[in-house]
């Protein structure tokens, strides 16, 4: 179901040092939950938060850019440590490019995962373009890699792993994240404690 | 698993003016989440509101007719730039032959997309009747096309493509979007500020 | 993937004058939505709805049986004109029961769509007993007939469907909820106004 | 589609006296739903919750241990008896270890099931390791089975039915939760009353 990694798509891979996503359909499954009350609510994938946890606990910098303003996302992302978070941008190619200023980065350095047509452009301008399984045939076309998940299920999730295998950091990140949740266990020994949450 | 698209369907849908869509189990899977709370929602799918705003931004009129009333809906609806929500409406065919009366359009011009048989009186009025992957049987069989996604995963968005890509306007649309954000963008250029939503 | 509609079955439905469904799992796709501020929400499905409707313009009474006690259960089925609505009883069979009392009615006419353990007892008193598609193992070896659908996206209305089409009821029904709609309709003529909402 | 169970992994369930279930992902589908106000929701599933009341009607021990905090977690446990609500642990092996001093079972009598790779020492210490379906490839991979069903959606009952029956304790604990019901209905004799809610 998910594209074979070729060989090509694990060098652009091995070069990523920024792992860009769309909000909508790529860390979400694309619904919009809305109440008679003017509720409204989308679904991040447990397993998805983990595997951005890790791309940072590796080192890498990751951030999202969403078309949509959202403080359940700006929440979200910041209780995992991501800073940067640009959304309300439809200008998805310009909030890339000051990412890439942000970082001092290079654009071959840069990873976007994407589902729909306005994620076309920064994806044509990274070094890695990821459709989700999902995707509108136009952005399945344009990526170099699909995933084999849908958008919200684990699908951001393939993405994280396929960085850090490519880039071997794939133990070293299961072992510091292993050794920060023994330290934070350790800071908080008694039975009823609670450790830091990581997801 | 999409219909394949029939000349016979390419021909209805280049003469399309006006795009009706049924609202639960079109725009959305069909669930009404209900709260112990008395609280009501239901879910939209980011894809198939950028359809509908591409097809507005193409110059076509985009209604939608729902049996069941919904604040919800209005404000969505409205926050696209969509006035024609007609809710509260099971005489359907009725209210597609007021917003017949409303644009001064033949029933040839409009499209009706359905999942049930409420449904079933404005598809036979229409020039081009399209059934969700999903629909009640006798639904699909009185659609002229089937979608290849169900409602509320992305079976308005292909409507949406389908009457684009008959009438030769995706690629006029895709540009005049893009010019939209960049114009938006322009018009709040700082780093943090954020440009209007399109989704 | 629909259980073939044997001679039997159809026998069987022919007779139903009482349909009694499950709620959980059966109504809805089985998931509890809890949230940390104790909310509780569950979600039905807008084609179940009609169909429930059908069945009650047929002339058959509909009830519900709910091991869970639910003001949202209540007050859906109420404004559908549901009114045996019996919750927080997992105790089935004598609800069942009960409901035969109070209806006049015998065993072979009512009919039982369940999903798991607690609805087998109900189930082997009914002349019809229905599983949705996903219902427990033990659940679908005890069913007469087993939907296409799962719980919650449309097993429901497929039983509607069967006890109207056994009974040579669907055109007649359909008729009937026609001219419903039509005398709403005309009772509340002005394009803005709303008609009576059945779904 | 379930991995058919082997000799060996019948013989690992029969001695099962603790059944430890991680939450989000394998009790829920992985999803959190986040609000615009800053709630907070996950989806639980009735036929699991049937399964761990079950479980706990054969007098086996039931436990949960989550990465995050919850309080609907915590409720939600707690209405059906089970007060093994370890919550806030990242630390799933330490948890685990808490679990089988506080009970004083070996762990070849614990059984975990679990979907990412926080759950792997866990797993790895038990003597029953299950992943749900859609686990991640290296949990299915450390698992001594795997279900047929994704977490969230009736895998936690398979393991249920997979521990009672490997044990023969399904007919008895099904007699047991009908006297239950029975004697609950009894205690609360009128047609209108509510029996103790058991899912």
């Amino acid at each position: 179901m998910t594209d074979p990694v070729s060989q090509e798509v694990r060098q652009r891979a091995a070069a990523i040092r920024l792992a860009v996503f769309d909000v909508d359909g790529v860390l979400t499954d694309g619904r919009l939950y809305l109440g008679e009350d003017n509720s409204e609510a989308r679904a991040f994938h447990t397993r998805d938060g983990l595997g951005l946890i890790m791309l940072l606990a590796a080192g890498l910098r990751v951030a999202v850019i969403s078309g949509k303003k959202s403080n359940a996302l700006e929440q979200r992302m910041g209780s995992m440590g991501i800073q940067d978070v640009l959304h309300g941008r439809n200008d998805k190619l310009r909030a890339l490019e000051e990412l890439l200023e942000r970082t001092g980065l290079r654009s071959q350095q840069a990873c976007f995962t994407g589902d729909d047509i306005l994620d076309l452009p920064p994806m044509a301008a990274v070094g890695l373009a990821v459709a989700v399984a999902d995707a509108h045939p136009s952005v399945r076309r344009a990526a170099h890699w699909i995933t084999g998940e849908c958008g919200g299920r684990g699908a951001a999730r393939e993405v994280c792993d396929l960085l850090l295998e490519s880039q071997e950091r794939m133990v070293s990140t299961l072992r510091a994240l292993e050794q920060r949740i023994e330290s934070a266990a350790n800071a908080a020994p008694t039975a009823t404690s609670t450790a830091t949450s990581t997801e």
